[in-house]
């Protein structure tokens, strides 16, 4: 079977950047990943991220540049590079204040999850014991996202929540890292009622290859994950899903306890970076994923849908103004 | 004489914005104006303004946008609009990291003073007693200024900085508003050996319009003015110079307080806003000082020049990106 040679999108990676990474970006034909420059982060520290990443951006402008539309991914594919989307996975950098979304915006923030794990200013994470559902600064928020172009991901969110935000929005949500809790039950993973609310509306799933999300763990086969995907079209359909690996490649151990106790917590947990599946370590290894999707039975437009041609409709859709503001609409 | 009906820009406004002074700009036919987002501010504290900013825009967009090219005045002129363009009275909000010059671009930042008064972590405010030039890091700065398109402004550094910076800068900068020492002899002022240096350079000067900078103070004349810029054409060339007003129209006092002593001090200086010449008071007057330009003799094409033709072609050479990063040329 010929390699795939389609446009390739993660939906979330969150490595620790190098220009190894970026060449495997490019050695793997990746076209486009969506990066996570916060977990915890300040407004003010999370621009220092955005510093680092420029920095990136002028050192290696032969690799990766930083991505705001659907045209730059076409741009990325036409020019041999990857373009890197930015995306919060809390919504810790807007603080209290509205008007940081239109200002993340300007800042090229694409993605902002509206809560992580834990109960957010806006909406309810996953691993709370209950979900009060979208607050009255999130309903706000969600109406500024739609406004400016920032796409709502309720990955790490709870499941009212994450409804009442797929009926709030006017826009399509994203879940750019999880799977089908019925392949494997865990807080982070998804019900068929979220996952059909989803799809119905447009929205993506971008399934993850993080072990604890995934069946058998670190020993998860290529096969059981692509039988995964062929249930979760069968649901969905096999144009509202992706894949969004959660790439932690070469992070230390440290990273991950931050991910979980960030600030909040004295408590800490210990936690370490499971292995990969053997089948996926590195941005080297999405050409085999798609081999493995034809081989459950996806035809090949399913399948570069699937790749990376679904994630960019999405973000095609996904990342304009919604329209331009109205004359006048509000007065002193 | 026919009612002066070019394009007007100011080089630096910094009133008590408020609808009737959005009108205002409308009415007086200001085309783009030049104002202060910050004095003091830190980084986040000028974002936070910038997202005031925004609120107006959204609340009056017949009346103001955002302003970032030089296209975007002509686009206010054909929307019989004013276009708003942000800059620094001093570089506190870029704090002691480089990558923020590139962040502050990206939210619409196009001009930067490098130091208020007071000696600066990139140069010397006019009130100090010594001037040891342009610092290490004022270096750095400049060059990711002049790279990116922020307009350097000089108008409240010392004498051996600005000509330090003139010298060191690869696009022309700006003293948006001053005047020559030559009328009115104080710190604020610019020596004659600054105005040829800047207008060799192709920089430019706004003429300033606040008492403490004109001859006679509030009691200063149209034609004394208007004399003043006859005699800097002169020195300078007709193409070199323009009007940066000063306004601080409706401010309370407190606000000419928080300029001169910030954070830094703990001596107040018990400062209040003179009262403006009776000439110049609100944004309805500036087709009054066309009309004086031309009595002092400039033709007309100079009057259109002085009045805001001059700062437009500043603002189409300084507000874009230098060149095209060079492809990898630094590799780790």
């Amino acid at each position: 079977m010929a390699s795939f040679d389609g446009i390739i999108i993660d939906g979330l990676q969150y490595c620790h950047w190098s220009e190894k990474i970026f060449r495997d970006l490019q050695r793997g034909g990746v076209t486009a990943i969506h990066v996570t420059i916060a977990y915890h982060e300040t407004f003010r520290e999370m621009v220092g991220n955005i510093a680092n990443w420029n920095r990136w951006f002028e050192r290696f402008p032969d690799l990766i540049f930083h991505g705001r539309t659907g045209a730059d991914v076409r741009k990325a594919r036409e020019t041999g590079r990857t373009a890197v989307f930015f995306g919060f996975q809390n919504p810790s950098p807007i603080e209290d204040e509205i008007g940081l979304v239109e200002i993340c915006h300007q800042l090229g923030i694409r993605f902002m999850q509206l809560s992580y794990n834990n109960q957010s200013l806006l909406a309810t994470g996953c691993y709370e014991a209950e979900d009060p559902g979208i607050t009255r600064m999130g309903k706000e928020v969600i109406r500024e996202m739609n406004r400016f172009g920032i796409a709502i991901d309720m990955s790490h969110s709870a499941e009212r929540s994450t409804l009442e935000v797929i009926e709030l929005s006017s826009r399509p949500i994203a879940i750019t890292h999880a799977n089908p809790s019925s392949w494997r039950d865990v807080a982070r993973n998804k019900s068929e009622t979220v996952l059909k609310a989803l799809a119905e509306t447009g929205g993506m799933l971008g399934f993850s290859l993080y072990p604890h999300h995934v069946k058998d763990s670190s020993d998860c086969t290529l096969a059981s994950f692509c039988e995964m995907a062929a249930r979760t079209a069968e649901l969905m359909g096999a144009d509202n899903i992706g894949i969004g690996s959660d790439l932690c490649q070469d992070q230390p151990d440290s990273v991950v306890e931050w991910m979980r106790t960030g600030r909040w917590t004295k408590q800490l947990t210990g936690a370490t970076f499971p292995a990969q599946p053997s089948w996926f370590r590195s941005n080297l290894d999405f050409r085999g994923i798609a081999d493995g999707l034809r081989q459950v039975g996806f035809g090949k437009e399913e399948v570069a849908g699937l790749m990376g041609e679904n994630w960019l409709r999405f973000f095609e859709r996904s990342f304009g103004a919604e329209a331009e503001p109205q004359a006048a609409s509000v007065k002193s």
